[in-house]
Order: C-alpha cells, then structure tokens, then sequence
C-alpha cells in the first residue's frame, strides 16, 4: 500500500522529529527515546503520561501540555513501547509527586507499563496506573479495549493534576472517569500499515465492520452498510445501554483517519438528534480525528457521564496540539 | 464508493447542520441558506468571507471566527455556490465598513461572486474581491488554482480587518500576501465523490500524480512513487522557483483527507530539512488537514513569504474551530 514515508521501520522517528520540530516551542523530543514531553515541565504537580503503539495520531502526543500529559510514549505503529520508554517518561514527568499512567487495556502495554512502574518505585518514584477500557464492542468489561474514551480520560487527569492534587486523588479522579466513559465503532475501510502489501482486512463494497478496534482488528461482525442515521442509532443504542447515571453527556466523535470531516459533522447530527429523541442532555460535544487507527475509514461514538466535579476538569483550560479549551 | 452519509445530496445541508449545533456558541447557519457566520458578530470592522465548494473541509467553515472569517459560503460538494448565497454571505458580514470577498481562482466562484458583488453594490454595500492562485503546478498565472495557501490569506486578511482596518487597506494586505503564497501538491490515491461509484482518477499501485488541484482533478503528470524525502525535495524547488523575495517563511504543510497525520509529520521533517539545506529562514510551521479534497491520499505544501508587516497578522489571535492562535 502506497505510503508518505521513507524507511516503514524508521516513520515513528521520523513522526517525532518532525512533530518536535514543528511544535518546537511546546515540546521537545527525549534524548535517545521515542517520548515527548513538555518543552516547560510545570513543577509541584503530579506527572500524567500516556503511551501506546503509534499510527493513532494525533494520539498521544498531540495531548501533551499544559492541562492534559506530561508526556506521550509512542511504540512502533500498533505495537507496545518497551518498559524501558515507559521508565523514561515516567523519569522526566516526575516532579516528586509521583506519576500516573494512563493505559490503554492492552496486554502488552500493561505488561511494559508495569514493569517500568516497577523500576520507577525501585528509584523511589511513585506511581500510579489506571486502565482505560471503554469498548463496549467487546462483552467481558475485563477484555475491554481502550480507544477514544482515553483521551478524555487525559483531559480529566490532567486537569485535576494541574490543580496541584495528589497522586491518590488524580487516580481516584481518572478512576471515575473511566468508570463512565463508554465507546463503540465502526468501519466502512480497513487501514493499512506501513510496509505492509495487504490492508488489515477486507471489506466488501457494500460492508461495514461493527465493533472494531484501533489496530486494524477485525470487528465483532459485519453487515450492509447502512445509513448515517441508522449507524448513529446503532452506537448511540450500544454505548447507552452501558452507561451509568444520568448526568449530561459529553460527546466524542471521532474519526478514524480517511473520514471526512464533512461525513463525520452529519454524523454528529445524526448522534444529536439519537440523543435529543432519548431526552439525554448534552454537556459539550467534540468532532474530529482524536485517536485514529491510520487511514482506515471508519467512526467512534464515545459517551461520557459528566458530574458536577468532572465537568470543571472537562472544561478547564488546555493548550496542546490538538486539544486546546 | 463507501461513505458514512444520508442522502448524498444532504450531505452538505446535513454537514452544516452537525457544524453549527456541535459549535453552537460560536457559530450559527443563516436560515435558508449554506451559510455558516460568527454568532457573536464583531461591529465596526471590514467583513471577510469566503467560500466555494464544499468537500475541502475544515475550509471554509472552519475559519470563521475571532481574527478569520465573518462568513463561510459552502456550496455543493466541489460545487460553486450560487450568486444568491455569496450575497446573503455578504449581506449577513456587512457592518458598514464594506465586506472582503477572498476567492479561489476558479470561474464559478470568481462568476458567482462577481454576481453577488453586483447586487449588494446595488443595496449600497461596499465590496471587493481578492482572487487566490498560489498552484504554482499551473505554468500561467492567470490559471493558476487557489488551493491550500488560500487559509493563510483568511488568516491575514482577518487579522487586519479586526484591527479596524478599511476596506482598501485590508484588500491591499491580502493581496499583498496572495502575491507571496506558492502551493504545489502531490496525491497518492485520487478522492471519491459521494453517490458516485468511480473514484476521480485511476492510479496504480507504484504511482503517484503531481500538480494535482483540490477537486479530484487529474495532475500534471504522473510519476513511479517516491520516498518522501525526495517529495519533499520536488515540492520545496517547485514551490520555492515562484517565490518572491527572500523575508523568512511560513510553512504549511497540507494533508489531502486520508493522509495520517504520522506521515504529515514525517514528510514536515524532510521539507524542513530540505529548507534549512537550502539556508531559508523559518517564521512558522503548520501541519494538518487544513483545506482537503475528501478522502484523498496526499500532500500540499505551501510557502509564504513573510515580512515585518505581515507577520503580525500572522500571529494575531485567531478563535475558530480549526485554527486557533
């Protein structure tokens, strides 16, 4: 599959050199490693970090910054970072506040990300993990994928950690964030990866793939491709069902990479007006690409139960690359 | 082809829908029309619009706002609007100090704009147009396509009109920035319209095509896919033969639609790098999906050059939905 790159095995460098460099005022790239992190850590606060495989973008560097992460971990496209880019990030956030990681449910993140935690404490550097699960495409809540519903998640963390709160509280804030935040896709296109012949995989022209992932996955099952209005119906009817409270919503659209804008704002008609039939409220609503899953097309619907004390987080300032309130 | 959509014939009307209730506090559609404006009009300053077919999303609408745009006229997909809505466009940016038409230099635009300035001249409105042409992949000038540079011209045109600026002077501005912006584009996939089941061009699996416009159109010439370092390399010496004077550049690098922004950012490190070979001075950089072609695979990169006058409208605040400074 045709690509704008040079070296597949050398685009995430290339990515961070030139997402660095671009953004250079901002951010700055570690020495020898594949994080970035704030160009002007700001002290006495807990660190927040994210990572995972890349090919997400702007997922997760683009959130790195004043009011959301301290610093962004990125693998190799689809593919875990190794502890030891974990330890680094997790090194350069701390202020001796301790951190918090945000992963995504991914075994191999998890796995990576604990052993950096491990490493981290044996330095004496306090840390925190919370796991991001908010797919409902998948049945068991103990197997469920982290997506879109993460970057919120670093909005709200990063937010209360801004604050100047303690590791304890900014864990138990994020904690209940997860806890309310709920997500489910769809695809109309695989994606295809970088040196790779073949796309993920294949969809007839009159197909759509539900309930799939981040990382080209196949779905949970496959159907005609339907309508905008009837796919808004689908997700909003699944993501629904699983949500808890009734507090106003916050609502993520996001686009999977090759969708265009002009599809994903009728979309976002369509989701509203789902909503508006089912009398919930809405809090605020987003619409673009957030976390992507390369040039597949495709799109997520997050649904996010905001309260009293999470809607300041949801709201407070941010100035990053792709979020800034 | 595959699209997340209604009636591909809504999809436009269905888009402006989704775009002013998800940025309802800034923006509102005027009824009866495909017209976005600022909720919050700003008095006593030159109105700046633009427009043209849809399809190229976030432009137009995504530039209206603080510091850009008063008004976006979004026509059928890749589709002049009609004189009729450049005019209630016109009528609805008009503050009494006369409204900036900034158009992209192709005849159904330049005809239907020429049309609404007519008759709002007749109403007593004062108005006048500037005509963007920054494809530099057209050898004549006066056929030159206006494509992504266009963005930088509402950014400056805008920052100067909220200065109070008149007419006059905010016309001699943006012109003056029109005859320093060069465009050249390159695409990997053609785009596919909705409710058309053929994708634009056809395109094998080892080529790319060269000097291609925003509205699916065919290239200049078609060539075996190259590495980006060499992309960039062709675009900076097509781009830069064109410039005028030697003041320090902005840099806008553009994705097409489907483009990941992991690639975007790549390919910025390697014009950059071609740049600083070539000894120019860097002013400022951007990335993203600034002004698309729907779903295609591919890249623009635009180069303006930058002086002392210009620059700080360059940097002046802008609040829109897709720039923000």
């Amino acid at each position: 599959m045709k690509k704008l790159l040079n070296d597949p095995n050398q685009l995430v460098s290339d990515f961070l050199d030139g997402f660095t460099a671009v953004h250079t005022s901002q951010l700055k790239r570690l020495p020898n490693s594949n994080v970035v992190v704030r160009k002007q850590p700001k002290t006495d606060k807990v660190g927040v970090i994210s990572g995972g495989g890349s090919g997400h973008e702007p997922a997760h560097a683009g959130y790195v910054g004043h009011g959301m992460l301290d610093a962004a971990v990125c693998g190799e496209v689809f593919t875990s970072p190794g502890a030891d880019q974990f330890l680094a990030a997790i090194e350069a956030a701390n202020q001796g506040k301790g951190v918090l990681l945000v992963i995504k449910n991914y075994n191999g993140d998890r796995m990576n990300a604990e052993m950096a935690m491990e490493m981290a404490e044996a330095q004496g550097i306090q840390t925190e993990m919370v796991v991001v699960n908010d797919d409902v495409a998948v049945a068991d809540p103990a197997q469920r994928r982290g997506i879109a519903g993460t970057v919120l998640v670093h909005k709200i963390a990063g937010a209360c950690a801004e604050t100047g709160a303690s590791l304890t509280k900014v864990k138990e804030v994020a904690e209940k964030a997860i806890s309310r935040i709920r997500s489910m896709s769809v695809a109309l296109t695989p994606c295809s990866l970088p040196g790779v012949d073949q796309p993920s995989f294949a969809l007839a022209e009159d197909e759509m793939e539900v309930g799939i992932g981040i990382h080209g996955e196949r779905g949970m099952y496959r159907e005609k491709v339907a309508p905008s209005q009837e796919i808004a119906k689908l997700l909003v009817s699944k993501v629904a069902a699983e949500l808890p409270g009734s507090d106003p919503l916050a609502v993520l659209i996001n686009g999977m990479g090759s969708t265009p804008l002009v599809e994903q704002y009728s979309f976002a008609r369509d989701v509203l007006a789902e909503l508006d039939k089912q009398s919930y409220k809405i809090h605020a609503t987003y619409v673009g690409d957030y976390m992507t899953s390369l040039d597949m097309a495709g799109i997520s619907l997050t649904l996010f139960v905001v309260d009293d004390e999470l809607a300041p987080y949801l709201q407070a300032e941010a100035r990053t690359v792709q979020w800034q309130s």
